[in-house]
């Protein structure tokens, strides 16, 4: 592969010398992808002439995958007959994304130029819920009858399937378009020509039905290794597909949700380093607040015991270390327990077992931890630093402190997403930051419990 | 989808009253994804009679998808004609990864029964390493000859493409296997019957070489809607594909890594559910420790300014607060980061610009915060809790620390995925609790100053 900067460096200086056949030349052994990465580091204006000198099939592939407001700009500047060519050349489930991100006026004059069924179809799939397996399908796919030969299903896909996003699983289905059976294409192609469809069919079909989750379709193709999965309406009425593409799209998309969630960010529908400064802080500010203003209590706590921290002041030194080390211990299993609901591996009837086998990774984990903290503090902190006020009793209470910490903090992580995912929250949202501010002030109350116990304060 | 319980209960109930039949009936409408569940749900000396019930072709796809420690019992079980038709029908890539997961006698007997071409490809693969596109690729995939027509294409796919994992994407090769292009089955069953390949083949063909990284080349097929993407080895050669099933798998897998590592867990091959006790605390204990010994430095830092916290006990109500909010405004950045990293957005040369927007989203952040706080304390905690304790400087300095640490947080939480990923480390490293250790010093540093300035201690 050319590097992007490379390439658009000479893409410029052709277009300055004006040599348009070699241009497109060029362009016409590119990926549409990659057409359109190049697109994004070019400087605006030079896209439309660009755009035109791609092939028809290339340019609409090309536009699917460019950035909206480069879309936007194309269209403003296509003639109505161009603009027709490229909606012809559109799969539904592009065109119907492509749609969405348009403002009113423009989306009006795509819908115009689409043919009337394209029109039909696109308003379709945009009237399904969003996240919805309606709303990432095409209605572009193959079907066949039970009673055809492959000879005749072959002459149906070379008639039909053309313009048909994936060619390579076709539907068999009754007059009522009730979804019987599949074949695939290697199917067809190991039989005889005489064959009847019905007799070569499987009819054991895995489908969707148009308002499942679109993550949860996802990952039935990924779980079946399936190319297409049929989406179906209530009355097992095949409707259309999700291809494999857009579920690996999907799959990424709730991946980067979920994983900004558990970090504390509001996600966006937009990358990164797409988003403005303010875009940014808008989707952190709002969590950052709340957990610091929820850290109150922590404060409350201290003041509390306020006198007490006066009189062992070296108590202090060890509220960070026990407060990272319980922050770090919940969000380790409540990480786990969040990535095992996404991958569909726990669920809340799990609970029980989950805790059980919480419960005695934490002792484990508590153990280890107490054991080296006790003879850290006493040979570094008192012995080689010589922090007098170190004593046997003050790195029991922290070593305790410690040891229940981890043993509560591992409890609430590995309970609250499963609690979460019950009353029908995001999971994600119980991950570290949260479990932190919890496991913070337990963590607290614990010390200054087992501080006043042993220590007389 | 009927529920897995219910499944099972029934199936227990007719293997009872020997209804095998029935049993067969069932269990060959059933997808090999869903038999190998099921068997996860079974008692383990059932399987052997169900397995035995399963038609060839269904039986081999089953075997794949179950867990090893079955696989191996059934081998174990197997005869040898019977272990042979098993071992036929399999995938040569789904073959390999069988053969690494078991222990050195099962797979003596494996690769006695595979016939010499498949023992050959299978050692093939092994040989490739870990994580590298050779150890996830196939070696089974059509490839046509350019003078080919269109007639004589189907003719070769009908005879060799039965058994190859994927045949809607063919290669045409020289000669000397060096891959020139490329031709789907929709390209084949639009063209005319006469047709040559080399005039209806696309000879722009992206590939992978055998070493690149697996993850690498799942992206590429994520990016480019690659049903599969051929790989070529140095001279150009074709010597295998992989398929999109596989790559979902691959990024799933490097996902969870991923999410894992940032959460401080060494990652393992295992899922969170298969895994012991024993394997989830040696998963966990390290980075525990690792981060509670490094927190050895807040410690320090609060011990330095012991008497200066005795004498304005106040300020420690506030640490925890502090270093909470420096935290989680690090980990945002840096979270953000790193996933930008793994899907390829975010390099090393973007350092400077990812820094200026941080530091622009700190600034609002951090002022947003401090803003917040100052009122907060004025009024929550000096007014309606009635803390005299809480004046107008302390709250100046608490709030000055507030912006000062989430401006440090947020730059270090930006910088550090990417330099990691410079030298070679992993970027997940650089998540939460490795920048909130870091920060934790920092953010009692620049406390302890202003309240240094400010306050005279």
């Amino acid at each position: 592969m050319v590097d992007i900067d490379v390439l658009s460096n000479s893409i410029t200086t052709l277009l300055e010398q004006k040599k348009y056949a070699s241009l497109r030349d060029i362009l016409s052994t590119m990926n549409p992808f990659d057409v359109a990465a190049l697109f994004e580091v070019l400087e605006e204006e030079k896209i439309p002439i660009l755009f035109r000198l791609l092939p028809k099939e290339q340019a609409a592939e090309t536009f699917v995958e460019m950035e909206s407001d480069h879309q936007e700009m194309l269209i403003k500047g296509f003639s109505d007959s161009e603009l027709k060519e490229v909606v012809d050349e559109l799969y539904v489930d592009d065109a119907a994304d492509i749609v969405e991100e348009m403002p009113a006026n423009v989306v009006k004059r795509i819908l115009r130029q689409a043919d009337p069924d394209m029109r039909k179809m696109i308003n379709e799939i945009l009237n399904y819920p969003e996240d919805s397996a309606g709303s990432i399908m095409t209605t572009e796919y193959v079907t066949l009858r039970p009673s055809m030969t492959v000879e005749e299903a072959f002459k149906h896909i070379r008639r039909t399937g053309i313009d048909k996003e994936t060619v390579y699983t076709c539907y068999v289905t009754q007059d009522d378009k009730v979804l019987i059976g599949f074949v695939t294409i290697k199917d067809l192609l190991c039989a005889d020509e005489n064959e009847k469809i019905t007799d070569i069919m499987d009819p054991n079909v895995i489908s969707a039905t148009t308002t499942d989750d679109q993550e949860e379709v996802a990952r039935m193709l990924s779980k079946y290794n399936f190319v297409a999965l049929p989406v179906v309406d209530k009355e097992n009425r095949i409707v259309g597909i999700v291809t494999v593409d857009d579920a690996m799209d999907v799959i990424e998309e709730e991946t980067t949700e979920d994983i900004e969630i558990m970090a504390a960010i509001t996600p966006n529908e937009k990358p990164y380093y797409k988003m403005s400064v303010f875009e940014v802080w808008k989707a952190r500010i709002p969590w950052l607040m709340l957990l610091m203003l929820s850290a109150t209590f922590t404060g409350m706590i201290i003041t509390k015991f306020e006198s007490a921290l006066a009189s062992f002041v070296v108590l202090t030194a060890f509220i960070p270390m026990l407060m990272d080390t319980g922050g770090n211990s919940g969000s380790q299993a409540s990480v786990n327990i969040i990535r095992s609901i996404s991958l569909g591996e726990a669920e809340f009837s799990d609970i029980g077992q989950v805790v059980w086998k919480e419960l005695r990774v934490a002792f484990l984990c508590g153990i280890a931890l107490a054991g080296a903290n006790f003879v850290k503090m006493l040979l570094v902190d008192r012995l080689i630093m010589g922090n007098t006020d170190v004593t046997v009793v003050v790195a029991a209470v922290v070593c305790l402190t410690l040891m229940c910490t981890v043993i509560c903090a591992k409890s609430i992580g590995c309970t609250l997403p499963l609690l979460a995912k019950k009353i029908g929250f995001d999971p994600a949202v119980m991950a570290s930051p949260l479990i932190t501010t919890i496991v913070d002030a337990l963590s607290l109350l614990i010390y200054f419990r087992w501080a006043a116990a042993f220590l007389k304060i």
